[in-house]
């Protein structure tokens, strides 16, 4: 059950370009999920732990998804080494409940081409462009604090069209200084769970510093807090609730 | 491109009950599958091919995909026969645009389970009773020429929750003997394709011979038609459109 | 700003039917709002005022709805007797962020059926008849504490077509005995607004004693409470962000 | 019902600016309707009339509505002279399955506003900038023959925040050189008529004469087309579909 003391939040990055690139390393030092935790803590009493890919079952153990109110997700280049066993769990954590915010090239992740049921593709370009994106729902609880718009001096672009099922909710959508414009920050619900994705958070910028970026997810972080825990597995057998005359007429399978 | 001639379909069934149990082989002797063909040409000009699980690849090679524009599903308890390497072809397809008709226990299929992204469970229960589907949008085209209302007068009932996204249209909802209801007609667009999903037909029942089942299957393969071919696989990178000042003081990565 | 200490809810009742009929007096002494108001008390901490249509400018001025978070609404008989001049003016609170709760008949009420932009028609019966309505997401702030469905043993029946807008949310569907199925808890943003329709509440029922009903709408008024106050009235003329470097040789209108 | 021979189209426009301003009337000395017109003709065999404000009843006569299939709205600084009474009639018409195409200004027309239940404001600012449409769905019928997206050299900015209600469909998204995004080809269902909206058309521009604005207004009139005549204005009485035990004890009220 939805309560308002705290909510645990765990946030997963590949944690590859850190310790390979030295321009990145030197933006994010402890990672860029070790950034977004203290972003999440600026704004709530969130308890925070951390995962990444080279921990045993990438940190995201039944243990660990178990206590698990919201999930974080920064991947890039290793998408295609996160176990397809570790995804099937995430996966019916999420449908059962567990709210999931995907950042950035996170569109490309098993986990969220999987929710959404499309490819998630997009164009893209690395110029150290300027990107605004625009506040379509300033009522909308994820959006608390933002005003009618906030600026990144440079970003990556993403263009549309993003293949993405027509969100539940589109948020913010993004103007990119080369011409494109992108859905940036989008709602959908699968299964019991609430899943937010949010554009930017490029490796090379500073962008998890930027206060209305931390705002935000922490923001999302509140919203798709689990409320149940309630599998959709299983399709029950169940009795009539009314009625049904002809029953006993009906053919023995 | 749609154009008005003629609509290529294929109707696939896995075509187990028919060969295995007497009452669906009184029913349907020559497959569901040819009973759904017949109906579709009962109401249209469209060309229909079928294919069926014991088929080679199922007979969804990529040859007939290629030629299909839509493609009509119903199966029950052959879903984990079905090749992943099948599925993944005409999950491509559906996402570059070939519209997919779901039938009844499809809901289970890899197919549809992979386009939702959620589990597609519900309540069910086989009690001979009688179902009775509402008309919410008498002005779509999938339900041209179909009353207020319709009855099946003995049918097996799915109940509510139906473990789907959010349809983009819900189109008839049914009410069940039983004490029931669920939403029994609804559409989603995946990529550039159109999934509807129409939950009448267990194979103990004449239902494939209903004339408002018929009807609804033919408006949904004239609505769901391809229109376009264009695959959503790649992300592109994109040369900027307007100028980008800050472009040659890009880090190289 | 949302709070977490309290809601503002006003609750609005017509308040005819149990001045002129002794089934319903018998029912609600006081009046459907009080009942309303009693059951909200009893699940939040809200802070509830009553209005009623004999009060001058049926208790809703613009005091009362500069104060009021959440707006419920019970109305009948007496839609045509509520002054334009006032639902313009709740009119415009919703559109600026208040929340909206429409009760039963309310589907009529001029206030509903300006915020739909449809007639809001639908087909009724009263038959002293049996409802069972079925919780499609658990998971959703409104239906916290609910079951999987629950029933009401006597009630006025209301089917579809309802013409409503696609609402954001169907919540719950309704079984009635009679035949017929009803969307019966959605949600509509509106402006900066939350809109709730939740159907049952006929006046010559107790109703509104259900620990269900009430519930619901204790859980849907702190759902919908005001986040902002941002009027969208006005549109701005705004100046550029970017150099646009043919602004010099635009027309003079 | 639809049919593929042809659609009847009503253009109304206010047809003021072209009367009143030298550069209006230099770009449409026929009225901004007779260059739509065209347009739509160019790629259809729809029959096309057309009406203005000057006109007795404003030429949307209860004849004229009952046998037009498509009304395309243009209208902007006559918004307040358009007589309350066709407004209603034009409304009762979408809802009971007529098309209804709003351009540009048209955004703040009475209808327009009624059907969405919103104010329907927005930023502008003209300043003789490029636009850049992105398209969102080449799947759509809307969107056929349309590429990637397409620019206009010269139009005035519309801004978001874009107030209505969350569109059934984005189609297209438009890139401003000032700095701006906005909503430009949304569509919605109100009642059984569907409704859309398209931004582009400041009156001081050859919007009209544009090949793609063309295309894309002579596929809206074919994907809006009335396919029913059915009025939702009625709330009927309906006797039970199944048996109803507890009917005789019901109440006289």
């Amino acid at each position: 059950m939805r309560n308002d003391q705290s909510v645990n939040v765990t946030i997963w990055n590949e944690y590859l370009h850190e310790r390979e690139n030295e321009v990145v390393a030197d933006i994010y030092p402890d990672g860029i999920h070790t950034a977004v935790a203290e972003g999440i803590q600026e704004y709530t009493s969130a308890s925070c732990r951390t995962a990444t890919l080279d921990q045993p079952e990438h940190g995201l153990t039944k243990e660990v998804l178990a206590a698990t109110d919201v999930l974080v997700w920064w991947g890039h280049k290793g998408h295609d080494r996160v176990a397809d066993e570790v995804v099937a769990r995430v996966y019916q954590q999420v449908l059962s409940g567990m709210g999931l915010i995907v950042l950035h090239s996170g569109h490309f992740s098993k986990i969220f081409r999987q929710l959404m049921g499309t490819n998630c593709s997009l164009k893209w370009r690395e110029a150290d462009e300027k990107e605004r994106l625009w506040n379509l729902e300033p009522s909308h609880p994820i959006l608390q604090g933002v005003g009618d718009y906030f600026e990144l001096d440079r970003e990556e672009m993403y263009g549309e069209r993003f293949d993405v099922p027509t969100p539940d909710e589109v948020l913010m959508i993004s103007w990119f200084q080369g011409g494109e414009v992108f859905r940036s920050l989008c709602t959908w619900q699968r299964g019991h769970g609430r899943v937010v994705y949010f554009r930017p958070g490029h490796e090379t910028y500073r962008t998890y510093y930027d206060k209305n970026v931390r705002r935000i997810i922490a923001n999302a972080v509140q919203w798709a807090r689990r409320s149940v825990d309630i599998s959709t597995v299983d399709a029950p057998n169940t009795p009539p609730l009314e009625p049904v005359p002809n029953q006993s007429k009906m053919p023995i399978l």
